[in-house]
């Protein structure tokens, strides 16, 4: 084919996909709730149903990533086994057992006039779902979308094609079994690349909103390219600033669950700030369990002076999310300092704060504005599993429409209801 | 100046608005609403007190518009008298009276292992305002965001150039009286129309949403250039939707009302729909009383066929915002196809179905999506202030962070705030 055959020929599958979005978007609105949840339910039930197929077509996947060379760390973020499978599963019946979002009246009120006004919670419409190489967000993200009333396009990893196209034929059977338009849920069916250049520019008239998942490149390419709204997150550059006012043990505890449970997920602590008046307590104390437990320190002069086993911070570490067994550490003058360190170099994520002084904690959360501040808790809870939300489909640092973890109730917009007996306006 | 050095210029200019911009954002949402109201208060008694400058920088425009021979109807929109500079001045004391948006409590409840989560609203960041001829948006736009605690950059029409900055030097007055950070509000000082396009496509780093206010042709270039969040509305095609069941004089009354009490509003209805059953009783009486009200009704066949005072419509007649004393009727099945017409004509702004069946009302809203669905009351409460919202910046027609009128709710986002005693995440 020419090249602008194909270009020809991507728009109208790429159109395609977004007018049958659309009215299936339409028609879900008007569902009730026990409806997309029996789809949810045989959704999951063909998943365990088909692990055969879908552990076949992930092979698949599998043998060309092994042929790519694709890292140890990517690989093991491909592969599907049973358990991850039954994994899946579960994950959409635990989507299902949440509230419904839909239907809510978030307010209601009544004017001098009589007029009674409710504004009452409804799906965005049609959002767009681009992701990387994990072959479950397939099932995660369209279930959170259908949950709560949205259709779906997903476009996945070009790694994870088959694992996905595989995950999506169950899906649609699931839909099909409730009587939804299959159209509820699509798959891009094609690794193009322009595929996604397309969704982001030219698919608004389709699209409502478009949610990344991935790695920075990723994120950045949908913020500059995009012309429909975006909810997402950069990076999780998350900080722990240890009060004075610390409890030393507590500070050691929290530090070390927030670097170090899981170092891969974005409220993982990336910054240790420390106020100088408890330096010379805290900082040996929390370096020590860092490094006892594998963690590479990177200190300022400070730190390395209390701590000579650390390694020497750089500017850039202050701005870098490890993602990994690595920690910076940073001794400041105080809550106001550890503040514009945060506000200079942080991500607009999670921060904590360690203090036994309650009235330092309230200055933090009045003074650093990033989406979750936490007081004595670690980092990690930053998830909309820990917050009781259910799942999520990411945490947005963003500041429009949803800040935090994004669940079904924040894949839903509103409209207003007024009943009226007559009434015209003077 | 050359090409390069001007654009160099323009860029050195709105940059250093936006750094300027950011940071007296960040030093606003942590003022107390009365500093706030304080900031409004002295800008209004500025007003008053710099009216005849003010009358002088308008009479400049006005000399500058008559020249360019701008309709009267242009003319109008741009004129400031004393009566309307108290009225800007009377706009800035009723959004002083507003309660505080910052602050709020949410939501909050506790988890199990003992975190206690609260969503507190905070303010949105940096908002920017590009709008039209109307030189009291500056005063209403700016008050709007001060109020809610955000820092603006206007960009106003360069035929109000010089009534913008007699009224801008008053807003300003009003923040130094009141010790808030001077570019909290900046007015952008150039009618250079490539500062629309520099602010809409590279400051997504200073500014996190953008309000266009002003006719289709600059919403769409705001929705076609802009790397940041817009929260806007397209136009206000509005239905009146007459149900069989109407009661005759209340139908005749909210149609009239709904077109002709205002018609150049963006809640004022455009297009009737009645159902057929009743047409024989309906489109004689509300029709004949449109055009007794000097009214130009476009009708369909059946329309013209009980009517033949009548103009033929075509079919761009419903897709069109008159903004006029122009109205098109159509004949329609029933309620359903009645939806399917707003849903593929309106513009998702405001629809009313007039009807004596209740079930007909919640069928209809549950049937159309649009931010605002009125029974048996006039689409022109479709605004902020009969909302009992206070003062609006618009009504929002797309579905993400605010869908309807846009008052200084949701001209807020929010963060979340957990305590803790040291919980760890397992």
């Amino acid at each position: 084919m020419t090249d602008a055959s194909e270009k020809e020929s991507l728009r109208g599958l790429m159109d395609g996909i977004g007018v049958a979005a659309k009215a299936a978007g339409g028609e879900l609105a008007g569902t009730v709730v026990e409806i997309r949840n029996a789809a949810l339910q045989a959704a999951a039930a063909a998943i365990i149903a088909q692990r055969d197929e879908i552990r076949a077509a992930n092979n698949k996947d599998m043998d060309a990533a092994r042929s790519a060379n694709l890292s140890p760390a990517l690989l093991d973020r491909l592969a599907l086994d049973d358990e991850r499978i039954r994994s899946i599963a579960d994950g959409l019946l635990t989507i299902c057992g949440l509230p419904d979002a839909l239907g809510r009246v978030i307010a209601e009120w009544e004017r001098p006039n009589g007029l009674r006004i409710q504004r009452v919670s409804v799906p965005l419409g049609v959002i767009g779902i681009i992701y990387e190489s994990r072959p479950n967000v397939t099932a995660d993200a369209a279930a959170l979308c259908l949950k709560s009333g949205n259709a779906v396009i997903l476009r996945g990893g070009s790694e994870s094609f088959h694992s996905n196209q595989a995950i999506y034929h169950c899906l649609v059977a699931g839909l099909r079994k409730a009587g939804i338009n299959p159209h509820a849920i699509q798959l891009i069916p094609t690794t193009d690349r322009a595929a996604v250049g397309y969704l982001l520019s030219s698919m608004a008239e389709y699209i409502d909103v478009v949610v990344p998942r991935g790695g920075k490149s990723l994120i950045r390419r949908v913020q500059q390219e995009a012309r429909v709204p975006v909810i997402g997150h950069l990076e999780g550059i998350c900080h722990v600033y240890l009060h004075a006012s610390a409890d030393p043990k507590m500070a050691t505890e929290i530090t070390l669950n927030a670097k170090m449970r899981r170092t891969g997920v974005c409220g993982a602590a990336e910054t240790v700030l420390v106020d100088a008046e408890a330096a010379h307590r805290l900082v040996p104390l929390v370096c020590n369990a860092l490094i006892a437990a594998g963690c590479e320190v990177r200190g300022d002069e400070v730190v390395r002076q209390l701590v000579p086993t650390t390694v020497a911070a750089t500017d850039e570490d202050w701005s870098t999310e490890y993602l990994d067994a690595i920690i910076s550490v940073r001794v400041v003058a105080d809550l106001e300092a550890a503040a514009k360190h945060i506000s200079e170099f942080g991500s607009g994520h999670t921060e904590c704060i360690v203090a036994s002084s309650p009235e330092a904690a309230e200055q933090f959360f009045a003074k650093v504005d990033s989406a979750i501040l936490l007081h004595n808790a670690s980092t990690q809870f930053a998830d909309g599993g820990e917050f009781g939300m259910g799942a999520e489909i990411g945490i947005a640092t963003g500041r429009i429409h949803a800040r935090g973890p994004v669940g079904t109730e924040q894949l839903t917009s509103y409209k207003y209801i007024v009943r009226g007996s007559g009434q015209t306006r003077p």
